[in-house]
């Protein structure tokens, strides 16, 4: 993990913790563990942060893009982006085709960790131990700038060429509702509810869960939209990436519920990908499997 | 104003003063005083929120749509959205093509307006006399949710009916730039960095002042574009709008400077509106010149 952040980061100085506390939320960020065998989703990642880093060059204003570069690739990595570019090349699309979606999807999840620890005053938000390299107003700004980038990343990849306006467009939607108030906001007011209130705990933490699951459907729906898959591909994509993104969530549980959820997502999931390139599931399934190994440590 | 604001909430009880302090920023806000004969803008206005009012109802959960519903309606109005519908009439297109990407820009205004407010921790921004009714925790992440709901009511207004699938990208190219890391962010930073440093204080304020004259020119142009303009009729919308932004930026100026700028404007935005229907040009004139003499006052 460690060493997976000093790559992305590029810099011996972090903005924030290598690995987030686990205490701040009532669940776990997802762990991407390079010690498993990962070579197909590793790639994936570097794939994705190159077109990052070419988008987000530093340039004049440094004030703004150094921070907007730094911000970008603090955040621990989220498997969102990755499964897209997976499910577009599930249903037999180009990765090329899906890393500016990746890579929106990145943004935002970059977006919602500096947002996530701000510190705000007259908060009962968890104290977080995040270092505030660029201060806190330019930490809001930045965070409050990822988001449009990611929507001008994937405008952008509209090409005459490819025909492809009406995908990018479904694929906007479809993004816009995950990250907005139905989605990942949602998700983060759960997240502060439930660490403040005992009582209703369960539901928040359930509300967590399938904002995670539908977080991480959106992003194999989309990867399966820009890849050409079919509506019955797309769906299958979606109903794969709920599960990934239910274990993905972290939420905490005692060992029997864990071991009971990662047995029917496990189950799940496979089955959703019967049918596709068996070279291509191989290769998404090891990775499941070994975040399902993962989410059991 | 007062008054016009009341009616946007329709409540009696407002999260934002009527007026914002104008000494917490180096520039004023810009006023909407429906006092002028503004008629034209005032019936733009009222179709915007009925539009947003549609988008935004007030639904489960209401923890997060009651405060999303708020604050869309807290931040005192913005000429922005307005120019965008004027712009598409003027060249010629129906109200309602521009009416989600007026709301958009709404929404992004609101967005920008309620994350000003935030009071940060350890931050040097002026304080700020807004009242936080929903919470610091609530306002950050609701204005999260705003920017991507604008997006989702601009990718949602693609209609195959219209084919308007490349209007609308090159739209949520134009937006995404306008407000991200290009535009209203490098504002806001400017303004901050303004407040704080006197030395370099006219370059920030001349800074501000172009973003503001961008972010009118991007919603005139997106108008233009929506309502069928051809490109030479986009890029005087264009013009048109940063000649109003950079009145309406209200940057404080010393009165003979002021009448100045007010003089050259006007000069330079009659000459874009040449060409076009002239009733149409004397209600987006008349509006002007009432702004310009609110900028004198």
């Amino acid at each position: 993990m460690a060493g997976a952040l000093s790559h992305i980061n590029g810099n011996s100085v972090l903005h924030v913790p290598r690995r987030p506390n686990p205490r701040q939320f009532p669940c776990r960020v997802f762990k991407v563990s390079m010690s498993c065998n990962q070579s197909y989703w590793a790639s994936i990642n570097s794939d994705i942060e190159a077109h990052l880093k070419q988008a987000i060059r530093i340039r004049e204003p440094l004030t703004v893009f150094e921070p907007m570069n730094g911000l970008t690739f603090a955040a621990p990595l989220s498997t969102v982006p990755t499964l897209c570019v997976a499910a577009c090349e599930l249903v037999g699309g180009h990765r090329d085709v899906a890393l500016p979606t990746a890579s929106a999807l990145w943004l935002m999840h970059s977006a919602s960790y500096t947002h996530e620890h701000l510190p705000l005053m007259h908060s009962s938000r968890p104290k977080s131990d995040v270092r505030h390299l660029y201060g806190p107003n330019m930490e809001l700004l930045i965070g409050d700038a990822l988001i449009p980038f990611g929507f001008e990343l994937l405008a952008n990849s509209d090409d005459p060429a490819r025909n492809n306006s009406n995908r990018i467009l479904r694929v906007m939607v479809e993004i816009s509702r995950a990250i907005g108030s139905q989605g990942m906001i949602h998700k983060q007011y759960h997240q502060v509810e439930s660490y403040q209130s005992n009582n209703a705990k369960s539901d928040h933490l359930e509300k967590i869960e399938q904002h995670e699951g539908a977080l991480h459907g959106c992003a194999a729906a989309c990867g399966a939209i820009l890849g050409g898959g079919s509506e019955e591909e797309i769906e299958k994509m979606r109903r794969y990436g709920v599960y990934v993104g239910k274990v993905a969530s972290g939420v905490e549980r005692n060992d029997k519920e864990m071991k009971k959820l990662v047995e029917e997502m496990r189950a799940s999931a496979t089955k959703e990908l019967r049918g596709f390139n068996e070279a291509k599931v191989q290769a998404i399934s090891n990775y499941f499997e070994s975040n399902f190994m993962c989410a059991q440590v």
